[in-house]
């Protein structure tokens, strides 16, 4: 095998013929394979479908009094609110819990900044000249989008092995036009790092000139372990009071990939004055959530420590999927030396760097053979990955044997790729 | 029994202490009882839980090759597109099916008018000096909250028997910051009207100045017959497309009312180009609704029809409640000739016109006994009845029995704040 970086001219024409026709081969096959999001495959979600048995006699719709097939409880049943305080670890009355998608209690924190302000702000965003965003990249698309949308100007910050650079992240908050930061703290989208303590702290630690700033704390994979055992993870509300910053983060999650996705329950937590607040601006739109679903997953997944068992039955389905895209990258392509990637114990995707500016290209040769993945440039913002390098691989749909048949295509095009651009092809 | 109007003012003083003391009699027995919204009772979400029962095997989650369970379908799953289609008389391809709630898909589309503009917007309506909304009243108070909210100068139009005064309505469409109207078409909220046809046609075929302006059609109660056969209502979408208005009226409707509260599946039906539109905007926030709930709701109320057979079992437990209040404000109030109210054949209220000036006295009489109504005000625009009259009665959610006490209660205080407005005391 060939470490592409340290070859001849001639030497790389060579193996560029041998992947040429390899790459024709393969294409020849006729693949038709969508790997483009982070969805859970079938036999996760027969695995979990169970939940769809624990709603039955007249005695699950009376929960304390209140009959969760009717109107009312806007900031969620109590007993879910306990639910996800025990899997965050924090106070129930800094829960509210909501619909199905945590990604929507999100942007609706973010529009209401825009037309209403937080609870901190002196004016609504949308009276001032210019927000700025903090975007850790790699990061996650929709995210991103969703201050994009509202017109925010989209700073990235820098992803490295303990979390965002907070040195940069400690700098950038002194601009008072900053007034966020997105973070996905645990077996982050895409890289799967678990941001140190010290990251953490440095985060509730954070000195802005916003009163306003706020992190959104997207904790979607507090307890999506698929190797090893559960990872404990500190609870930022506590920290953040701890440091004088109690309003300054809202953290979210969802059981959309311990469930069903779209089909689950959501929550946004943070300080009570912010529970508050938030109750009272949603109390417009909302006049309550869907408590049956409230109801069915707590009766389903019980608490935490039932959680964390239940989310085994995703680990052996989903480990062997990771370990397949692992070993099929150090076989075809890490003998190359133009690549790397990291190596996740939990969350849905592995972080890949190829050769600068042949991100693009191996997606669009692997596109024209029927496979699609996330777009080259989706982990950044606006779209736009600066050295074309970064790209996002999101293993757990296909079975193994489908997976393993778009990896050695993939492989295939990243190497058709490196080698195109090294001779100027 | 006495006219009030009409008897001389030691007649009043007489039957006001006999009032008098029938309330405090009645404020002994210590009643609690909330009354104050339109939910449905414990017997009707129990005739409709056998929703619950309909999702079991595998197959019940494979529709036409898209897994319910996992992620997809931003605007619905066809089948559940056709099922509101038949509902509204209108096209799958106009229909997008949402989550729980009509109300938030209004506050949706309102809050992006606001900071994105509507498809026929000149610029976001946040960039307008000002915003003016048509609110027909009495009418829905979280309607008007939504509009309020987002800082619109609501023009409380009219209602007639036939709908809104359509007059005005015509002659405030020439201001171009006149940008909408709010409309529950049929059974409206509280009146229980249903719009006439010619009203329907002249909303159909405004000429509004504002080249975005929305006709936000709330058919919430568009199956909701209590008493006599389903009453057919033409297709509004339909009906503006042929006077040339294509994108002026964006429909709404839930079955909030048909299963349960809060646990059911919404829809928002409109011109193809705008559901194109609403489409894009609504996919920053959300990958999808929840589709097992869709499916659920389309295996079990099936098709208009069936749907129509199943609200007979909510019929016959509504409408001795209607009967009950009609009964009893007949018994107690008519023969003094000082308030009028509606005997609708649907939906959730009975509007009362109660003596100018008295309704808020009532109310807090009623409050102190410990029964809870809608606040008076409520029914207008910023919560402000000009003539303090409107009262709206929610007779749903109680067993006939409490509802009779409560009526008694009612009653009562309605004729004591009349007493006392005569009497000056």
């Amino acid at each position: 095998m060939l470490d592409y970086l340290k070859k001849s001219c001639a030497e790389l024409e060579e193996e560029y013929s041998k992947i040429l026709s390899e790459y024709n081969a393969l294409k020849m096959q006729g693949m038709k394979l969508n790997i483009a999001r982070g969805k859970p495959s079938k036999k996760q979600l027969d695995a979990v479908s169970d939940i769809l048995d624990v709603m039955h006699t007249d005695d699950d719709f009376d929960i304390d009094g209140i009959d969760v097939r009717n109107y009312g409880e806007l900031a969620g049943l109590a007993c879910a609110r306990e639910y996800w305080a025990d899997i965050l670890d924090c106070k129930p009355e800094q829960t509210f819990v909501g619909g199905t998608s945590s990604l929507n209690l999100m942007f609706d924190v973010i529009s209401r900044a825009y037309t209403h302000g937080l609870l901190n702000s002196e004016r609504p965003w949308c009276k001032e000249e210019v927000i700025k965003f903090l975007c850790p990249s790699p990061g996650y698309d929709r995210h991103f989008r969703v201050t994009e949308f509202f017109g925010a100007e989209l700073i990235t910050v820098p992803m490295t092995a303990t979390g965002p650079d907070m040195d940069l992240v400690e700098e950038l908050v002194k601009d008072p036009c900053v007034k966020g930061m997105w973070s996905i703290p645990k077996y982050s989208n895409p890289e799967g790092i678990i941001y140190s303590d010290e990251t953490i702290r440095r985060i509730a630690a954070l000195k802005p000139a916003a009163p306003d700033f706020t992190v959104l704390w997207d904790n979607a994979y507090c307890v999506h372990e698929f190797d090893g055992d559960y990872v404990p993870f500190p609870d930022i509300i506590s920290l953040c009071e701890e440091y004088g910053n109690k309003d300054m983060v809202i953290e979210f999650a969802s059981t959309s990939k311990i469930t069903f996705p779209g089909g689950g329950i959501s929550v946004l937590a943070s300080s009570v004055e912010n529970i508050a607040y938030f109750s009272k601006l949603f109390a417009v739109q909302m006049i309550s959530y869907d408590k049956v679903n409230q109801i069915r997953h707590v009766r389903y997944l019980k608490n935490k420590a039932h959680t964390i068992e239940l989310m085994k039955r995703h680990a052996v389905l989903l480990k062997p999927k990771f370990q397949t895209v692992l070993r099929i990258l150090d076989e075809k392509v890490k003998p190359h030396g133009f690549a790397q990637w990291n190596s996740p114990k939990g969350g849905y995707f592995v972080s890949l760097n190829t050769m600068n500016g042949t991100a693009k290209r191996a997606l669009q040769l692997c596109s024209e053979a029927g496979l699609v993945m996330t777009p080259a440039g989706a982990t950044f913002p606006y779209g736009i990955d600066p050295n074309d390098s970064n790209i996002r691989i999101a293993p757990s749909l296909p079975p193994v044997e489908e997976l393993e048949a778009a990896m050695e295509l993939f492989c295939t095009c990243l190497n058709l790729a490196a080698l195109e651009k090294l001779l100027n092809k």
